[in-house]
């Protein structure tokens, strides 16, 4: 065993190891409008459910020089409002493109070649190509060091029919892709079941 | 597609689409000593990096009858500390073993099947067996809804030689696994690589 203080590493040492051991990790694709119009859009991976009841997500930008280079959060909270939309495996070039670090004023669902589909409760896009949806208020955003914790409130799911069964998803059918460290993904392609005792 | 507004669902119903799409999700092992000393372990899958600098994970327990069942989140405020182990593949078969309702006089380490490591820095054991693990402090608990977000701040990080280059974590030795909705989980197996643009 090798141990690790953080006191004593550069933070993009920790950044490799939270990052290679936090795995597999989901992806928010945070769909996004600027006050002015434009629509974004970029990934997330520090992203996860915060509560059952209200149902709501949390996704966590990085500031670089104090702010997200993405432009998510800044559209968030000028908006009150984002989508998540989920990433199959067969989009995932396409969220790869809008992981570039673009101009705010550059649409990135153009640059990603994907469909922006109005949200039919809020007024962000979402992926129309994708196999779900979410669409979220923005509730809360804590910060945390480097990080922001941007906490949304679901207020619509879509889900495509064939990924359904009453409420269950069908994870063969959603097909979606994880994070890990560096340049490595995993598909969700290799599943086993376990009942909890 | 299908449209669900949460307003119009049961809980158990949005809890159910929460869990199907956000995936895959990684799992923190969480294990704590509660005020009497015994040691607790349990999964956790709404749980990811909260801030690069300093390192901070969260994790979300969702309360039942007004408290975490599994124990976790009252030892942690009661102590301070708690650490994270992973779960590879050969240990998915424990960790579901210790997701079991037990007494909090039950030794969860031992349930599991698994040997309680002392940490370095911080009095809460973690799983030996496992080939990373991460030492925390409690930074600070955030309630939303029926959900507790739990900051830890990243004190120590023990990892296997086998799954390190350098600071790169190797991540087909550290052969995660990930949570999906259900009873299903996913390895992290089938890998690809993409270079952000």
């Amino acid at each position: 065993m090798t141990t690790f203080r953080p006191a004593d590493l550069p933070w993009r040492d920790a950044y490799k190891l939270l990052t290679g051991l936090v795995t597999p990790r989901p992806i928010a694709w945070v769909g996004t409008r600027s006050a002015d119009g434009v629509a974004n859009l970029a990934p997330y991976s520090f992203f996860n459910v915060a509560s059952s009841e209200p149902p709501t997500v949390l996704f966590c930008p990085q500031m670089a020089d104090g702010h997200d280079d993405k432009d998510s959060l800044a559209n968030a909270e000028a908006t009150g409002v984002f989508t998540v939309s989920v990433v199959s495996r067969d989009l995932a070039e396409h969220m790869n493109a809008s992981a570039a670090s673009v101009a705010p004023d550059v649409d990135e669902f153009a640059l990603a070649g994907v469909t922006a589909v109005e949200g039919d409760v809020v007024a962000a896009p979402y992926v129309g190509e994708a196999k779900a949806a979410l669409e979220c208020r923005l509730f809360e955003v804590v910060r945390i060091g480097r990080g922001a914790v941007v906490f949304g409130t679901v207020v619509a799911f879509h889900i495509d029919d064939e990924a359904l069964d009453g409420t269950r998803v069908l994870p063969e059918v959603l097909d979606s892709v994880g994070r890990l460290g560096g340049p490595n993904y995993t598909s969700t392609r290799d599943i086993f079941q376990m009942v909890r005792p």
